[in-house]
């Protein structure tokens, strides 16, 4: 008899947490709306041909394959929901020419585990801005973020800024193979300063040089001015040095802002500017996201796109724990001549019990008890 | 290029609908917190050992199969959430002696569709009552019921209430085996009478009378009347008779109450009670639960339960559409001046978007718009 235990890194969410994370959900729903961003609400299940574009082999991994009965092609389980969105952009909402906000919150469910501690089915929550390249753009994506994270209680927000491009552009002037770039890239990705000097080892300066530099490219602001003299002066560089520094510049009002010039955490769609929100106490982000233009090319439509998301499930476990409202307890002998009573305390926003076996205030968790009074009825403290 | 179609009964949930899913969605557990359920949220995925109990072939063929790379397990895409909660209040919950309720609202998949025009992706919203096996508990449920339907926009309720302990009743005492009494539940659960008269042929009466004669009992309260009379006089007839007799004066203040003793369209675990809620112009019901004691005993622990779910996907069909809010437009270029004019009214809960792009009214979906005024900002209708 143990077909109650969960598969390793699937869990239930209870009470208490569920409670808090779909009001904060809903409190990031609402956020999303009142900045213009329409809902929408992707399938959990996909053929793996639109969940999936060509060489993205990490998501692949991540995602649950599953034979459609119907007409027998693979499906997939979704790991990610921003290419879903993209997919909708570019295709249900493609009679719109200009900017497309859209948000959305829903569970994905990953095949293999991120990390130690991470789950199977995170609850994915998020903001897309289509239509518009400009940084403006990237500035309200994570103005947003921010306030969504402030939103629900997190506090001392740090924010990374990276740029996919400064990496792009000198391993695109090096003359660098697709195999080597992508070896190089998971170097980085992964700090790893030992693989990063191997694998540039044969590359000509100044790009073996720069490579190397951008392990140790992260801190303040300043960062930005060593880079500046230390890269090599390729147009593609000096375009995102200048975006980070007009959006630290921006956004230092809501955050401390931080830069990482080897950040390359960002998913394998990224292609310019990435960021990610950290609070103290915690090594992994809480946010992040970035500029992915020409997603929804292979859907038939690219565009300019930047978006961030979240793992609410995650995220619920740095916040402060709630106070659970105490109900009201109405002995089942008091029905059905308390019922208008109860009707008026429920829409009143009060948790109304009936108690069918006479149960102890705790086992109940109610403080006060509806009692019949002279005229009508009165709520009295539970004894 | 066709990668963005998406499989059979298979859809996105686009802006106008989602966001009045999640609105209905909100109020409905919202309803269920003040009514003492608490909310739980069991996981995707789970081995199918603990999905599916023996003998459920039905839910069995509903269920996606997938392989745990962790474990080399077979894992299943949950297709009910009602077991679910079962083996919480069995399993996590099992030191709460008493009462508990618990609610849910989350996404199934069905490997087959339903029906013709069934989704493939059910949205499950329900609330389940454990401990307690009075019928109070069962009015309480379906009291609920109609409240969350009502509470939607739902008009016109119609309440079915029906009872398998009848048909059992007449089967046991019948003698009927296992396979004959499932080929019969099926034809009168398909309301095929045809096939109920041929598979009754051979009983004894007054059992071959009394099934045939279940396939006529349905309508309104006089059916109770007629069973009475037509049916035999054995105790699980005459305590299911009296239940719904009950049940039926409980509840007609707030539904048409009708009755159909051959109405087992409940799932396979049900085993007493079942009722189903219906509204004029759709013929499936909208919402559907009953009794299914003891349904934890596998997990080990067996309790008295009752509750209901509905398809939230499938109810916003028949949920008149609601207008949305038109928004009020900010051009770019009045950021970051306007920044503090657009928090206040954004927290007032106004849409609240930026314009890049110079677009028009009905592009952005906006009626107003944010000007400059002499002393700081004033909202005007847009030209």
């Amino acid at each position: 008899m143990r077909n109650w235990l969960l598969p390793e890194h699937i869990a239930d969410i209870l009470p208490a947490t569920a409670r808090q994370v779909e009001s904060a959900k809903s409190a990031m729903l609402d956020l999303f709306r009142c900045a213009g961003y329409e809902l929408v609400s992707p399938p959990l299940i996909e053929y793996v041909d639109s969940l999936l574009s060509e060489g993205d082999d990490a998501l692949d991994l991540k995602t649950f394959k599953l034979v459609d009965q119907l007409s027998g092609r693979q499906l997939g389980l979704r790991a990610d929901i921003t290419p879903q969105v993209a997919r909708i952009d570019a295709h249900l909402l493609s009679g719109r020419r200009g900017v497309t906000r859209l948000c959305y919150a829903g569970s994905v469910v990953h095949a293999l585990p991120a990390g130690l501690m991470s789950s199977r089915e995170p609850l994915q929550v998020g903001a897309e801005l289509y239509g518009y390249a400009g940084i403006e753009a990237d500035e309200e994506i994570i103005a947003l973020m921010l306030e969504a994270l402030t939103q629900v209680g997190v506090q001392g927000l740090r924010l990374d800024l990276g740029h996919v491009g400064i990496f792009r552009a000198i391993a695109a002037a090096a003359g660098l193979s697709h195999a080597a770039t992508r070896e190089l890239f998971l170097a980085l990705q992964g700090k790893d300063v030992g693989a990063v000097h191997d694998l540039a080892a044969t590359l000509a300066e100044p790009y073996r040089g720069a490579m190397i530099a951008l392990t140790e490219l992260y801190g303040p602001v300043d960062v930005l001015e060593r880079a500046r003299a230390v890269l090599p002066a390729l147009p593609g560089i000096d375009a995102a040095l200048n975006q980070l520094a007009a959006l630290g510049e921006a956004l230092k009002g809501q955050a401390e802002v931080g830069f990482d010039l080897a950040e390359l955490r960002g998913d394998d769609y990224h292609t310019g500017l990435v960021f990610a929100a950290y609070a103290p106490g915690w090594s992994e982000a809480l946010a992040r996201g970035g500029r992915y233009d020409n997603v929804g090319e292979r859907f038939g439509r690219a565009r300019p796109a930047t978006g961030f998301s979240l793992d609410l499930r995650d995220l619920i476990r740095i916040l402060p724990e709630r106070d659970s409202v105490r109900g009201i307890r109405v002995a089942a002998q008091h029905l059905p001549q308390a019922a208008e009573e109860i009707a008026r305390l429920r829409a009143a926003g009060e948790v109304v019990l009936i108690d069918y076996l006479g149960e102890s205030a705790e086992a109940l968790y109610c403080d006060r008890e509806l009692l019949p009074a002279d005229s009508g009825w009165q709520v009295v403290a539970f004894h």
